[in-house]
C-alpha cells in the first residue's frame, strides 16, 4: 500500500498541512517539527509527490498563472487573490493571457513551465487530453475545467444556473432561452446541461460583442427570461436588445454570471449568478503548495438585482 | 562625439530599427544586411546600450509588464497590444500586478529584473528617483510617467483634460470640478495642471468605490460639471450621485479618462477622455526592442457620449 501524506502526518502528530510544507515551503515550519516530520517521512517510505518535489526545490519562487482573457472582469479577482496568497508562501505569480486561443494556451504554458514552479490554467480552451500531456512537465491546477487525474478548482455553475431558471420560472416566465459561451468552453457545458429543455442560442464569444452579436437572435427567438453564458454577455446582450426596442426588463429578463463591477453599475444593474473567484485564486494556490489537495468545487449564488422581472402578459 | 545607432545606420544604408534589431532580434534581419550593419557598427566604434544589449542576449525572452492594479479595464489593452507585439520578436510578456502598493511595486521590479529581458512599468506609485535606482539593473521603459533619463511612453492627457473643460464651458457649466486621482499619480497631476483655476476634490481611490466615496464633496461643492480622474472613479461618481438624487447629466455633468468598456455600456454612456492604450502597449515594446528609442507621447481625444449635457439654468 502507498505511503500517503496522511500517514506520516499521523506518525508524526501533525497536521496534513505541516507534513506538506515540510517539503514544498521548509522555510516556513519550525526546525524541529521538519526534522520529525522528515524522520516520520524516512522510516515509512514517504515519497512527496512530483507536484511537491517540484515546488520544494524553488527553483524560481515564481508561479505562472493562465488566463483565457485578462480583458475579462472575471479574471483580476482571481488573479489578485491568488497573487495575495501566493504571496504569503513567499511565491510571485506572473500572468499570462491566451487571447481565448488555444494555440496560444499550448505555447504558454509549454514556455512557463521552464520558468515558474508550477502553473495554475484558468478556463482553458484545449482539450482535456493535451492538457493532461503538457501537466506532465510542471506541478499543475486547473480552475474552471473538471480533467480527470489533474487538481481542479471548480465553480459550482451548474447550480448557479439552476437557482438562476428557478428564478426566472417563479418570475412566470415559461419561454426561456440560454445564450451559451465559446465552443470548448467546460463552464458554458455545465450551463447547458442544467438548462435541460432550455432552447440554447450561440455559441458566442465570451465578450460583451458576442452577447450584442446574439440580440437579434434572442429578440427573435421569443424567450422572455434569458439566461447569458457570462455577464459581459449579459451585458452586450442588454446593449443589443435596446438597439432593437426591446427593454430590459420589461420586455425580457436578463441573468448574467460572473458578477463583475459593470454589471453592478450598469443601468439596469445585472441579475448575476455570483462565482466565488476570490476563493478559487486562494484554493487554486493552495492545490498547487500542498499535495494532498484533491479537486475542490466551490459553491455559486444568485444575486438578485434589476435585470430580471415579472414575465410581460 | 559618441556613436549613435543612427550613424551605424546611415553607413550601412539601412533603416534605424534595422540596426537595433541587428543586435536585439538579429533572427528577424536577413544574414547579409545584418553583416553589413555589424561591419559598419564594428569600423564606427558603435556599442548598442545597455538596454539593447541585455536584450541581445535572449536570456528569458519574456518581457515583465507591471500594473498598478489589473483589474482597472484601463490596462488589458495595453497588456493585449504589448503582448501581441511581443511576440513578433519572439518575446513573451508576464504581468504583475502591484495593487497601487509602491513597496510591492518595487520588490516586483527586483525579482523580475532577476528573471526577464525587460520590464515595462506602468503607472507608477513609486517616487522617480527610486525607479530610476530600479531601473538601471533591467532595460526599463516607463509608461504614463515621465522620468528624466529613461524611456516613456506618455499619453496627452493635459490635451484630454483641456478638450474636457472646453466642451463643458461650451455647454455653459461655470462651476467645474476635477475629482483627482490617488497622490503619486502623475496623470492626476498632469490633469490637476491643465485644469488651472478649477476646484479639485480628493485625492481619491482610482476605482470606482472611489467615485463613489467623492459624490457627496461633489454635490456638496456646486459643481455642475466634473471632470474624474479616470472612467471608473466617474462611474462610481455617476452611481453615488444617483444616490444622493443628483441626476446625471440633468443636474451634473460628468466626463471620466480612458474610454474602458464599462462607460461603453453604462446608462448614461460615458462622454470621456480616450487614451491610446494599445498603441502604448506596442510603443513600449518598441522602445525596449529599439535602443533608438526616445520617450514619445500619444495623442487623446474626447468621446461625447450621454454623461455630458447643458448645464441647467
Amino acid at each position: 500500500m502507498t505511503v500517503t501524506i496522511r500517514d506520516v502526518a499521523r506518525a508524526s502528530g501533525v497536521h496534513v498541512s505541516t507534513v506538506s510544507r515540510s517539503f514544498s515551503a521548509p522555510h516556513l515550519v519550525n526546525q524541529a517539527t521538519r526534522d520529525r516530520v522528515l524522520a516520520a517521512a524516512d522510516q515509512l517510505g514517504y515519497r512527496p509527490n512530483r507536484a511537491a518535489r517540484a515546488l520544494s526545490t524553488g527553483r524560481t519562487m515564481n508561479l505562472g498563472l493562465i488566463v483565457a482573457d485578462i480583458a475579462n472582469p472575471f479574471f483580476p479577482p482571481l488573479i489578485k487573490a491568488a497573487q495575495g496568497h501566493a504571496r504569503t508562501h513567499d511565491y510571485h505569480v506572473f500572468v499570462a493571457d491566451t487571447d481565448e486561443d488555444p494555440a496560444t494556451e499550448e505555447e504558454l504554458i509549454r514556455t512557463l513551465a521552464k520558468q515558474v514552479d508550477g502553473v495554475l490554467l484558468c478556463s482553458p480552451r484545449l482539450a482535456n487530453d493535451t492538457i493532461a500531456r503538457l501537466a506532465e512537465d510542471v506541478p499543475f491546477v486547473v480552475v474552471n475545467r473538471e480533467i480527470e487525474g489533474l487538481p481542479c478548482v471548480l465553480m459550482d455553475v451548474a447550480q448557479g444556473a439552476r437557482l438562476a431558471l428557478e428564478h426566472l420560472r417563479g418570475l412566470g416566465h415559461t419561454r426561456l432561452a440560454y445564450v451559451r459561451g465559446p465552443a470548448g468552453s467546460w463552464t458554458s457545458e455545465q450551463m447547458r446541461a442544467a438548462a435541460t429543455g432550455v432552447p440554447v442560442i450561440g455559441p458566442n464569444q465570451p465578450t460583451a460583442q458576442g452577447g450584442l452579436a446574439a440580440a437579434p437572435a434572442v429578440a427573435d427567438s421569443g424567450a422572455t427570461g434569458v439566461l447569458a453564458y457570462n455577464d459581459l454577455v449579459a451585458l452586450g446582450l442588454i446593449e443589443g436588445l435596446a438597439g432593437l426596442g426591446v427593454g430590459v426588463p420589461g420586455d425580457v429578463s436578463v441573468i448574467g454570471v460572473d458578477d463583475i463591477l459593470p454589471g453592478r453599475l450598469n443601468r439596469p444593474k445585472l441579475t448575476t449568478v455570483a462565482m466565488p473567484t476570490p476563493a478559487a485564486g486562494r484554493a487554486a494556490v493552495d492545490l498547487l503548495m500542498d499535495e494532498a489537495g484533491a479537486s475542490i468545487t466551490l459553491p455559486t449564488s444568485l444575486i438578485v438585482r434589476e435585470s430580471t422581472g415579472e414575465a410581460p402578459r
